[in-house]
């Protein structure tokens, strides 16, 4: 039997999930996987934990958890990029096996750590640090490798999920959705970087590298945030048939390779668009296989430990896989050039010809009007909205025709824009 | 570099599929996996094949591929149960490992060629044997194993799925819906084995061996086929929020486990109900995932042969699982003690006191209406449909409740039976 010693830094809520979920499984460990995993060592700043079960040292200097003789593997569960970014490089320096549930650390600071795991031929597992207990990166790394993968769509913030679905299932106002999502723990107190998009397009850098084989770069990254949203394109996408989705995008053309993360509409009948609130899912499009699908929790202490746990037994099995091998240098276009069909939202004073002028600036870009929907005006001076569907443009040209629009005295700024993802 | 020589056995549309496979990724599997996989011997009753890059060997023989001194792995695409089982035999006795797409062998004969593996330290792998292209044997061998699983739900038959879609999404009656599935190769000339269930229960024993870590035996599967459904069904189904879908059930409620493979009404809004047409779905509620749900195509010479070839990366990089250690004994309950709320249609002839009599019967049995729909007759004497909603209640009640409603003069054999699974 394969014996491991362990140690954990990090106590929040994975970290005391993981605790609990590691001393409840040791027997069917080892009668299963033949794999005895001890953990030892909790590195906590507090220098106690909740869980009586636990029979090992608390060490509350966390740098010095790496430097202990006896530990085969050192599991991050801190999260941010300083701490964690030195335990990283320490514990591996020392030579012990590294897990992290950290997408912030493996997206900023993946390469120099997977150049140092390949030297020093140790595992790095990250499969906790994108989708939660969905078994993402496995999937991607051992099933999908063989063919090349054309496109993956995934929805990988829960938070931004479940409060764009609060507004579309049940009618609710962004504020409510949000504060909601606080109160069930779906959203930090402070959920700045779920709403903003840097939660999603760190995991949509982390499924990039694996899709691609690629070193990916985070500035090369389109990035948008859901914080713009309003109830009334969610209305709007409603009797166009769209949902509203906070998606994460990686598309390979063959020429061109575009990567992106922003609210986006997809049609009701996509699997995406069926994938409601705290569940996250990933859409993998690839050469031999077509679209497979995989979803599930994408956050939450026990799924993410369970992930954490698949990685112990990848190395309690002594397969220690080299990601430094993948990080080949790969061109990511730059998002100008990204083509899609939009939506527009103009809020407009319902005046003569404002259609007109509007249409004339649209026409001059050489763009087609897939659709424009006017309402009926209720009073006469109001504010009204015309939503325009415009066909296939790229970022560049539709950005150069929204500055124009919001030139207009007529327009307010600023226009609302959605891309159609199909 | 590891070098390994492989014999294919099986020339149809999946071994056509995946020597072109093996041939067109011979490079990549080299630089990304350090593995030369040499396609040298080709099993084929014939004598020849179509694909004209193949420098190897052709044998007419079968059975004396495995004989073969310079083979390492055999790869069966044969299917069925006689000469694909002395090929697997002859292979592991002869220290060949074997890879597989045969769900029959394996749900047959998988016991004792897990052994023979085992005894042999041999890989056998059989990914392609369950959901085509979507890696679920991975998923649950490696991800899920870790943590119990409460239940499996999936839809197996991508033919089946394929009737019941057309049926219910274009209102086609089940035999136009079984042409178009011929006529587009998604249901063979003789369909048996797709719309009597036998390749779902098939796969639905190999998932439950893998979920559930434990010997199925066959025999005590609940098999049901999708001829009997039919398109008024449907509608009343439409009527109730659900949709007809083929499911394969395996449900662990601690004390008693049940394994099934029926059409059953699904609710409009749940993950396997928006899987539609060839698709294939298998959605798992474990322990510490809650439920994770994978989806993709269930058939398919390509997505076929990808998996296929992730097993030989598997055994390439010198992973053997040893799947006989999970054979352990375990009670598989009888069907007649699961429990489900249920659909009955009966075909009366419209007289007075006829809902009354049946009303009779059921409270007797102590079993709750849950709705009743009777539609307007359309002229006198008519035979009109009623179709009764019964709360929970066992296959064994059901059963005999049917029994004694079908010796009602007024109403006709045989009564419609469908399960709700929630």
């Amino acid at each position: 039997m394969k014996k491991i010693n362990i140690a954990l830094c990090g106590t929040g809520n994975v970290g005391s999930s993981f605790i609990d979920l590691v001393l409840k499984n040791k027997q069917k460990m080892m009668s299963n996987f033949d794999i005895d995993i001890n953990l030892t060592l909790i590195g906590s700043r507090k220098g106690e934990i909740d869980n009586t079960q636990f029979e090992g040292t608390i060490e509350k200097d966390i740098l010095k958890v790496p430097l202990n003789a006896e530990i085969d593997v050192v599991i991050e569960l801190i999260g941010g990029t300083d701490i964690s970014y030195d335990l990283a490089k320490l514990s591996l320096e020392n030579g012990k096996h590294f897990v992290t549930a950290n997408k912030a650390l493996i997206a900023e600071k993946g390469s120099e750590l997977f150049e140092l795991a390949s030297k020093k031929n140790l595992h790095l597992g990250f499969e906790a640090s994108v989708g939660g207990g969905i078994p993402i990166i496995r999937t991607l790394r051992d099933g999908l490798i063989s063919n090349r993968v054309n496109w993956f769509k995934g929805i990988l913030n829960g938070t931004s999920n479940y409060i764009l679905s609060k507004m579309f299932l049940e009618n609710q106002t962004y504020e409510s959705a949000l504060k909601s999502a606080q109160e069930l723990g779906f959203a930090e107190p402070d959920p700045t970087f779920d709403i903003d998009g840097t939660d999603a397009y760190q995991k949509t850098s982390i499924l990039s590298f694996l899709s691609f084989n690629g070193e990916i770069s985070l500035d090369k990254i389109y990035r948008e945030g859901i914080n713009k949203i309003e109830s009334l394109d969610m209305e709007y996408g409603k009797e166009l048939g769209f949902v509203i989705k906070p998606l994460s995008l990686g598309i390979n053309y063959g020429e061109k390779l575009f990567i992106g993360s922003f609210p986006a509409f997809i049609k009701e009948n996509e699997i995406l668009a069926n994938v409601n609130f705290e569940t996250n899912v990933i859409e993998v499009n690839s050469e031999n296989l077509n679209s497979t699908a995989y979803q599930g929790p994408g956050a939450g202490g026990y799924p993410t430990s369970t992930s954490v746990m698949n990685d112990l037994i990848d190395i309690g099995k002594g397969k220690v896989f080299d990601y430094f091998n993948l990080l080949n240098p790969i061109q990511i276009d730059s998002f100008d050039e990204f083509k899609t069909p939009r939506y527009l939202r103009l809020m407009v004073k319902d005046e003569p010809g404002v259609v007109a002028e509007i249409s004339k600036l649209i026409a001059e870009k050489n763009l087609s009007i897939d659709n424009l929907i006017q309402k009926e005006k209720q009073k006469s001076d109001e504010i009204i909205p015309i939503v325009i569907v415009l066909g296939e443009c790229s970022e560049k040209v539709v950005n150069s025709l929204i500055k124009e629009l919001e030139k207009l005295p007529k327009v307010k700024s600023p226009i609302q824009q959605i891309r159609f993802i199909n």
